[in-house]
Parts: structure tokens; sequence; C-alpha cells
């Protein structure tokens, strides 16, 4: 369903060959809230993961500047040992906006449930069947969807069903809220769909709810298209490529003759630093650009042999999510964890080189390795191929294989390593991360690195095809509509950009700092 | 459904627990083929991959050496480029024994449907419709029946479906058999199941099966049974956790300062040798005994803090098998052969290394590393573990986990890597490989040897458990019931033990030479 153009809050962009419909926030459209709420007297969000403590507190905030008096509440269990950590960002039992979570469902005239997507797969029968009818339900990922449609079931037509998908993990979402009291815009972008319009008033609470947790441009989608491309890119480039790629190249340079401090330099530190930055500034092919003449071979070799092997598994990887497969691994890992709970994937040798490294850094002197960085956007560029030849608008790939990874996840590797950057993220994406990050990594040693030893013939056309890649004028366009301000994360020892939330349990939480 | 005992080829075997019905082969049974196959006149193969070229050319023998003018032909495409090889293997157009598929299928009994499971996917509506009322289907493999349940398709009730599937792959079925004609009893040991029994007859036409194409003894399953032991099986010890396992043993014992030919013999070159020929001979306990006093420590250490990451991933692979997921991700990935076909998984670094050593290598000096071994026995009790959770037969369970490891794919690993092995498997099998092998490596990597470096404290009680393990017993029943000869594959440079067939097609065929 197309969310219908809203006069003070929409704006039509042109993507190459697509005119897609953008959605434009800021707090001064904060203003405008009370009217795109109207007949709602309590927002319920429901858990206290990796969203709702951000968008609990940014939707809390705009609504107390717009000077409404509408209700915010946190629905967590009774013993839910996330209630002190709500309690300290303001949420409390005793005015009501602390509760038991059927308390508030039933309580709420719009449900936002941030539970984890293993916990609504078990428990959405229940949750929908206690809402009250003419309400709205909000999600932040169409995961849902995907179960229900593997489930055979379907939404009672009494509600609506909206989303809003922030393109950044929670604490970021809250971070940039934060920051941008200061810099007006600052704001994680999202994307907002209308999958059921019971009340004709769906489109104005979805685009609402999207303004008022600080996005400054929200993108139209549908649930569909956002749980396919959400669920597949946190397993490529975003969390299981990157994380493949690094692991690869750490091993190959050592056994180059590299130091291993050096080989973390060359391959984490290189991506996380200047490729990223420069990828946020100056685009994709950005990077081709910044390399130096003479390192422009090494580049165009690495990527050319490493293309195909990345489209290989982004697509077995598409089609998994597309099938449905992926969503039901997912559901069944989670029954798992009590007696396999998900183990640590930084204590390895090289995350604890790494270690040492990040403490030794010097910003300016990370080198832009050309190898590294022919095989990291040789990666990213087969991520956006495939979403790109399933249908997904521009908008939707620039996001979820380009600015989400280079504004969003990539600083938090580049802070703290591999596990800190996965681990913020849902128990989906981490999942699914372990899945696939030593599927890229296996591919590209098998495959790329041995058509590179073996010196065979490498398909020169690939480096012509990214220079002229229409994605890059999508990307400018998206660049636009980037937030004014950089987000900062804090290194080993520090709470910054951390935020609140069950995902993070084995970091210091920065709960009562932010709040 | 069970499989009715027969009088002259049944036998009822003891295993810890439970009883199971074992029927007896050998040649001195082949006397009996003619009364099994009743009624049937010609028995069709459809295909050429592992396993035809070996069932077909055994089933024709044995009938020949019964007396029996039962015709046995096989279907191929018009153009399939394995036309040549069945004529050389005696199959010939002149005679009606090599035809196309369509027109075997229309004119068997018997239709033996060992085509690709991915082609069995995408063909198999029109072959069964194709069949003569009252003919029997033969499976090697339950696949068909995981892809007709996620179908919800179910057999036409006219025809009998049946199983006969070697624990071993086809080049070792005709191997063996050939080898049997010196010594009684040589062969592949199979599974049988009756599915559906049209006319009374399925049981003894699957019993025939069995012994025709040289079984010393098979082991009654279901279908269902079958598919979910063998589809699982092979993803965790059999190829995708052995290959997974010495990827991440080469690496760190390199790191440990070994040469690289010392840790590949370390790693690869001792679980393919002797700790191999101990399970086959004497058990995995004996393994454990086999150890030197002062080594039994470390390969404690090794299997405490493997077991349980093994473990972990073997049942994420159960439950996407059992699920239907592994399946329907095959078929999928099936059709993206044009585009992604299957790359090569041997030219990497470590396996180059590993041409070197068997170049060299003499056979007793092999080393039995306790480290290697304990890691590799976790790997094994993990798999065996979660089938028996699952409630498979110890006879499926001490196949699929450990005797076809040992005694038919790990000896073609030792002669010729670790490709030469994967890729004489079937499709199913390969990509399954691929996939679960990575996972197998970056478990271990990041939770066992993490646990073992930074000395944490280990759950002790797996080794108790482990040489406490009732199957251990069960093994030593089925012992008792292996072929009297070990299979022989030739080196690098040789033709021997390798086979027909389509999956082979990059090694040198030997099918003029040992039909």
């Amino acid at each position: 369903m197309q969310i219908p153009l809203s006069s003070n809050l929409a704006e039509l962009v042109q993507f190459p060959g697509s005119e897609e419909n953008i959605y434009v926030g800021g707090r001064d459209k904060f203003s405008h809230l009370p009217k795109a709420f109207e007949g709602i007297k309590q927002i319920g969000f429901i858990g206290w993961g990796s969203q709702a403590p951000a968008q609990a507190q940014n939707l809390r905030d705009s609504l107390q500047a717009a000077g409404s008096d509408i209700k915010v509440a946190v629905g967590l269990r009774e013993n839910s040992s996330s209630r002190e950590e709500a309690r300290q960002c303001g949420f409390k039992e005793q005015d009501g906006t602390l509760d038991e979570i059927y308390n508030v469902i039933t309580a709420s005239d719009f449900v936002i449930l941030l539970i984890s997507d293993g916990a609504q797969a078990r428990l959405y029968t229940r949750m929908l069947a206690s809402m009250k009818p003419g309400a709205t339900l909000g999600l932040s990922h169409g995961f849902l969807l995907g179960v229900m449609q593997n489930d055979g079931a379907s939404f009672r037509d009494d509600i609506n069903v909206i989303l809003m998908a922030p393109k950044g993990m929670g604490p970021s979402v809250r971070r940039l809220y934060v920051q941008g009291k200061e810099v007006n815009g600052a704001g994680i972008n999202s994307s907002i769909a209308v999958h059921q319009d019971a009340t004709g008033r769906a489109a104005d609470i979805a685009v609402g709810w999207a303004v008022g947790v600080g996005s400054p441009f929200a993108f139209a989608t549908t649930l569909e298209s956002e749980f396919k491309s959400d669920i597949y890119g946190e397993r490529c480039i975003l969390l299981g490529g990157v994380h493949g790629i690094v692991e690869g190249l750490f091993r190959r340079y050592v056994r180059q003759g590299m130091s291993e401090e050096e080989a973390f330099k060359q391959s984490v530190e290189c991506i996380t630093g200047p490729i990223s930055k420069i990828i946020s500034r100056d685009g994709i092919d950005g990077v081709y650009k910044a390399i130096p003449e003479q390192d422009k071979e090494t580049f165009t070799r690495a990527y050319c042999a490493s293309f195909q092997p990345c489209l290989d598994i982004c697509q077995e990887i598409y089609d998994d999510v597309a099938s449905g497969n992926e969503i039901k691994s997912v559901v069944q890992a989670v029954t798992r964890f009590d007696q396999f709970p998900m183990g640590k994937i930084d204590q390895t040798h090289m995350w604890q080189v790494g270690k040492r490294v990040r403490a030794e850094r010097v910003e300016k002197d990370i080198p832009l390795n050309p190898f590294t960085a022919g095989v990291y956007v040789a990666n990213m560029m087969a991520t956006i191929e495939v979403l790109r030849r399933a249908g997904h608008p521009y908008s939707e790939i620039c996001n979820e294989s380009i600015i989400e990874a280079v504004d969003s996840l990539n600083p938090y590797m580049h802070a703290r390593g591999v596990a800190f950057m996965v681990d913020n993220c849902s128990y989906t994406a981490r999942l699914g991360s372990r899945k696939w990050a030593p599927r890229f990594d296996y591919i590209l040693d098998q495959q790329a690195y041995v058509a590179l030893d073996q010196n065979l013939d490498l398909n020169q056309e690939y480096l012509q095809q990214f220079l002229s890649d229409p994605v890059h004028k999508a990307l400018a366009t998206c660049a636009q509509m980037r937030p004014p301000i950089d987000i900062s994360v804090g290194g080993d020892n520090s709470t910054e950009g951390v935020g609140a939330g069950g995902a993070r349990t084995s970091y210091s939480s920065s709960a009562a700092t932010t709040s």
C-alpha cells in the first residue's frame, strides 16, 4: 500500500529511474504530532531491547516538546530485569508509564511491539488478541509478517498495522536524537509502511511516529520489502559480510608476512576507519578515486576477483530470506537459547590483537589498503546488486547496503571490535551474522584469493560496471538526507553512545546518563 | 511401515536398548533374487550420477549370476554427456538397455530414480505420472519425500514406493562389489524401507534390491528417518564437520609454530589415517585407549571444550533438516547453478600443502595427535547425540555418524584431499558441506579453543559420558556386519576406486576399467 502524501510532511524525491515518496522530519515538525496522533491517548512500547529504550524516550520527549498530553508507557514482564533500567529512563510504575505487558497492550491506542523477533513469533497470537478494536499496531521490523506468512496467519482486520523502521540500531537512534537537540535534523532516518488501514488514520500515525523518534527523513516501503531487505542486509555487508571479510584478510596478511598488529590495521582498521568515512562522505566510488594511481590495479584485481563469489553468497542469503527459511531458522534458534546461548565472538586471537591496536590507535595513520578496499567494496556492490534485481527501491537499497554500514555499524566496530557491533543488533541480526560471516570468509578464500594467487584471468568488466553503477547517484541523493553530524561512540572503557537495553547487558549501560 | 521378516534373508539383531530388523545379504543369496523380483521384467535406472553406475552394474551382474533374464536398463536424456560412459559400462541403445528417460520409465516394472536431488524436485511430477500402475518406485534417498512434504504433495497410491540407501558413495558401492567377487560379503551395507506397498510385493523387492547391489547387511528404516539422518550426517562429522575441524586445526597449529607440513600431518593426516583406522577397528572409545597416558589429558581437554560447541551446530543442522529448510535451500541452490556453479574447495593454500604432504607420506609415521583426536571425536559424539535424542535407530546412527565416515569418506580424503571426498558425494551433500564446514570452524575457534587458551573451567563430565556411552556397544554390533576388506582408493594420479558417474567428471573416470 502506498502511503499518501501529506502536505506538511512530504516531499517527492527523484531517484535514478524511479520516483519515491520521502517524508521530511526534524524538530520543527514536532508541532504537527498532536494532529498526526489525533484520537490516541496512550502509546505503549512493549519490550526493552535495542529499539524500545531509544524510541520510547525520543517519542516521549518529542510529544512533551509539542505540548501533547499523550502518555508514553512501557510494558515489561513483572519480573523483567530491564525494569530498573526503564525506571532510570523515567518510566515509573507509580504513574502508569511502566506496567505489565498485557496491561499496557489493552490500555494503549497505539501499541509498538519491540520485543525480540523470536518472542514476537511465540507471543503474537495473544498480543494481537489483546489489542483494542481500532487500535494501531506498530512494528519496527516486518519480521512478524514473515513469521505469520510461514504460519499461514493474518492480522485481525479491525486494527491498523504500520511500520517505522529506523535505519540504525537503537543506541544510535537515541544518541543522535540527543545530539540533535543542539543540531536540528540530527537523527536516524527510517522507512515507514502502512500494511493495513482499518481507521483511515494509519498513514498519519506512521509519519508521526517517524517524526517523533527524530527521523530527519522517512522512506516509503512495505512490510515485506522491509523485512526481506533488512534481514538480508545484516547478513551481507552490514554484519556477516564485513565480519567474514576481515577474518579472512587478517589471516591472509599475516601469512604474507605482516605482523599481526599491522594485519589488523590493514584489514579491520582500514574498513571501519578510512573506507567507511570515504563512503559516508564521497560515496562508494569515492573509495576508488581516493586510491593512489599506483594502487588502483591492486584494488581492481581484488574487486574483480571478489565480486562474483560475494554475489553467490548474497543471492543464497536473499533466496533463504525470501523463501521464509531464514525466519524459520531464527525462530528455531531462539527455542535453543536455554541450551545453547549465543557465545562471544570476540575472544579469539585476532580480536585480542585488535584490542591492543585500538588502544594505540592514531586515527590519521590508519592506512587505506587497496586490496582490502577492493574486497570490501565488491561485497557492498554485490549486496546492492541482489537487492536491485529483486526490485527494492533505491532508498531501501542505499540504507540497507551502505548507509547503515558506514554511518551506524562500522563506527561501533571501529570503537570496540566486532562483537560490540554485532551484539548491539537484534537476535535475528546476531544469529544471521554468526551464520553467514564464515561463508563469506570461506568463499573468498576458496575462490577470489585463489584466482588472484594463481593469476587466473579476471572479469575486468566488473570494474567498469562498478564505476558506472546508477547506485552512486542514488546514494548521493540519500546523502543529502543524512544527518548533519556523525555518530560518536566511546572506546573500550567508555559508555558513550552505548545506550540502554537488554541486548547490550554485557556492556556498561549508559541509561542513567543519557536519559 | 515395518518391513516383514523374510525367512531366507532376515536376522534379528539386538542393539543396546532396541531390537532392529537386519537383513543379511551376500553372494550366496543371489539365487533368491528371481523370487524376490517375481513379476518384474525390466528394472530401469534413471540417471548417471554417483549411485547409478554402481548400482546398475552391480544389480545386472548379480541377476546374471542368478541366471535371471530380468533386463537392467539405464535412462538418460538424448543428449546426455554420460551416455558414452554408460555404453562403456555395457548399457547399449541397440539392445534397449540404454534409452531416453521416459521410455525407460514407462517400460520398467521397477523404476530406480537416481537423478540428483535437485532434478528429482523439478521432475518428479511428470516422472511419477509416467510410471505403470502397479510398478515400484525405488529411491536411494528419502530427499524426494522431504521435497513433496514441502510441496504438500503425496505419491500416487497405485505404485509401491521403497528405499534402498547404500551407506557409502557410489564408487565404493561398485568398488567393494567388484572386490567382493574374491571375498564373499564384501560390499556396502544399506538401509531399506517400504514407504507404500500397493501390490503386497514391496518388501521383497526392497530386500532383493539391497542384496542385488551387494549389501552384506541391510537395516530397516523409514524414508523420513533416512532423509533426516542422511542429510544431517553429511553436514556434520561425515563432510562438513570434518572439513571445518581440519581447517581450524591447521591454522591453529601453524600459529603455534608448527611448519605447514607438520600442521597438515597433525590435523588432516591424523584424522584420515590413524584415527579413522582405530575407530574402524576398535570403535570410537578405541581412540581414547590408543592415546598414550601422558597425552590423555590433552585429549580430554580438547574433547570437553569441543563437545558442546559442536552439539550446538549439530542441533541447528538437525532442526533445519527436520523443518524442511535445508531441503528447500538445496532446491533453490540448484536453480542457481547456471549462474553460480559450485567452485572448487581444494585450491587454497592449506590443500596445496596437503598435496605435497601426501606425495611424501610414510603411512606408519602419521602421528596420532591427542588434541586433534579430542576435537574430532567430540564432533562425532555430538553428531551421534543429536540423532539419538531425535529417536533414530542405532544402526542408522552408527552408519550416518561413524561407519560412513571412517570406512567410506575419510579414506577418500586420505587419498586425495578434501575436495575429492566432498565432490564424490551428491549435490545435496556438497552444498551442505560448503554451508556447514565454516560454521564448525568458527564455533570451535570462538568457543572451544578460546576456553582452552584462557584456561576456563571445562565440564569434565563429558569425558565420563563419552566413555560410558551405549553407542560403543551398538557400534561393536555393527562392526560384526562390516565388510571383510577395506576400500582401496588410488592416490593423486590414479583412477583406482574412482568409479564412473557425473559427479566426478573432474577426475579421470575408471568406467572403462572397472566394468
